[in-house]
């Protein structure tokens, strides 16, 4: 199989925290920790673990600091914890996260119901959590939501997203996501955005994040690494769903992803048999079919005919 | 929008054909009709109406003829009818398709099963079909199934599809489409096949046609279009399951292609809504929710903010 389409891709497993704060079920700690250490044991190497935010606003991540206390340590396992200001960063150093992921909205409206802040508002917390990371030794990186478009203003334009993004690096993180929250995004968009990422932000490490509510995720995703990006968030199962469309599917799954990547040629470290099994599992604790394919049908091992 | 990504796409809506075909639900032939005519209103210029296949092999298409005699006929929309053999051919043009589509299948067991044929044998028939086409005056077109992976054989290399396709190409067709049957194939492979056809067909026209099986299907068809491929298959609501794999979904969705495809700039003359509410009917007919999403998700209308 050629590696010439894209030769190297890394998963952030967000199923732990955006997975489970979209899904109406409350699952027990234990639960989440279980999840967690499944993942891990299926080759993950980055986990979006939890959220340190307020819980009367998220009550999915209410038990931050208890699912941080429990996680498998490991030298090799970077755990993340999302923050949206100062309090939420002391929490999560405190908790003992890996690195911190802040978030910024692309759109005024959304950004005020979802954090709180505007968009210059939101640039101006980012900044200050990422001098805050610098200070306690922590990578902090940023991702920029609603990043092809916002439900309330609609389309969001790649221009105003780049220059978005200009100024958060600015700021030093060690990373810039994009985030594609309402999953309305198609390849030709993502292709367009990271051209002007990359002219935007330089050689800074650029991450995306995409949800397949119309269908466009893989697609997508495949879009990105060909545009030279590394990272993509995913979660196992496909969970997560849209807190905008009842009903939708969620985050790309991650076991989905890898069976693409793995038919590529790309080594990415990740156990498929495992991941689908865990995507199965996360799904009968959920209570719901996860939109996870490959914990429905067989991996069709591959020989290497030409 | 920029259009550079690709800037032309047509689709062969195959719904009431692979759709219906691997559906557990029999319709009747005037719900079969109004599938029909409702794709036709949507904007859908190619419809692979119908099987000329033997009843009690495939039940679904027993009604062929009727379904024929009853289709809105304009100028401007094609009918294509699929045929195995010599007989569904002359049954095909006595009820008055506008095409005809041959099949033979890239293995051999596979071939066997699905129509009593070898890969030799196949290639024969198609032959055969492409000839009397030529003398009845009607264009034929020739799909390879299993093209990316057999459900008994494993994996399919592009060497031997290519090979295959260039000696259909010798009958003289109208177009030889690749088919991913069991929804195995992966973007880079994609490519790296239809780059093979390409030098093995010279100028004939080429069609894809895929299955989203393991969530690859989206990604597949972007493949293909950045290939240059001009033509994909695709089902209104995504039906079709895949008789390998019980629960699986099945064609990539008409609307949801669409959705992708209106993002991108290509103007395709469907319409979505309707696409979308066609999807959603048929879905009611045959009583289960279809794989499509832009039925269920809103088509987040589009401004051009740059």
């Amino acid at each position: 199989m050629s590696t010439e389409f894209f030769s190297y891709a890394g998963t952030v497993e967000v199923g732990p925290r955006d997975g489970l704060q979209n899904e109406a079920t409350l699952l027990a700690t234990e639960t989440k920790v279980e999840f967690i250490e499944r993942a891990v044991a299926a080759g993950v190497r980055r986990v979006e673990a939890t959220a340190f935010v307020h819980p009367d606003r998220v009550p999915q991540m209410a038990d931050a600091e208890a699912v941080m206390s429990k996680v498998p340590r490991r030298d090799d396992v970077s755990y993340i914890g999302l923050v949206l200001n100062a309090r939420g960063f002391e929490r999560a150093r405190d908790a003992g996260v890996d690195e911190v992921n802040a978030v910024t909205v692309a759109t005024d409206t959304f950004g005020r119901r979802n954090q709180g802040t505007t968009v210059e508002e939101g640039v101006a917390v980012c900044g200050d959590i990422v001098a805050r990371a610098h200070q306690a030794g922590l990578p902090a990186s940023v991702t920029v939501a609603a990043a092809f478009g916002c439900p309330f203003e609609g389309e969001v334009g790649p221009r105003r997203v780049a220059e978005l993004a200009r100024r958060i690096a600015d700021s030093g993180p060690a990373e810039i996501a994009v985030a594609d929250t309402i999953g309305v995004g198609v390849p030709s968009q993502v292709t367009d955005l990271l051209g002007r990422l990359r002219e935007a932000t330089g050689d800074l490490p650029l991450r995306c994040h995409f949800h397949n509510t119309r269908n466009t995720g893989y697609a997508n995703a495949v879009a990105a690494l060909q545009a030279g990006v590394s990272w993509l968030d995913a979660s196992i199962g496909g969970i997560g769903g849209c807190p905008f469309a009842p009903g939708a599917t969620g985050n790309i799954a991650t076991e989905d992803l890898e069976y693409l990547l793995a038919g590529t040629g790309v080594r990415t470290g990740l156990d498929l048999a495992r991941l689908a099994e865990t995507g199965r599992w996360i799904g009968e604790r959920l209570g719901s079919d996860v939109p996870a394919q490959l914990g429905r049908v067989d991996a069709f091992p591959r020989r290497t005919e030409a």
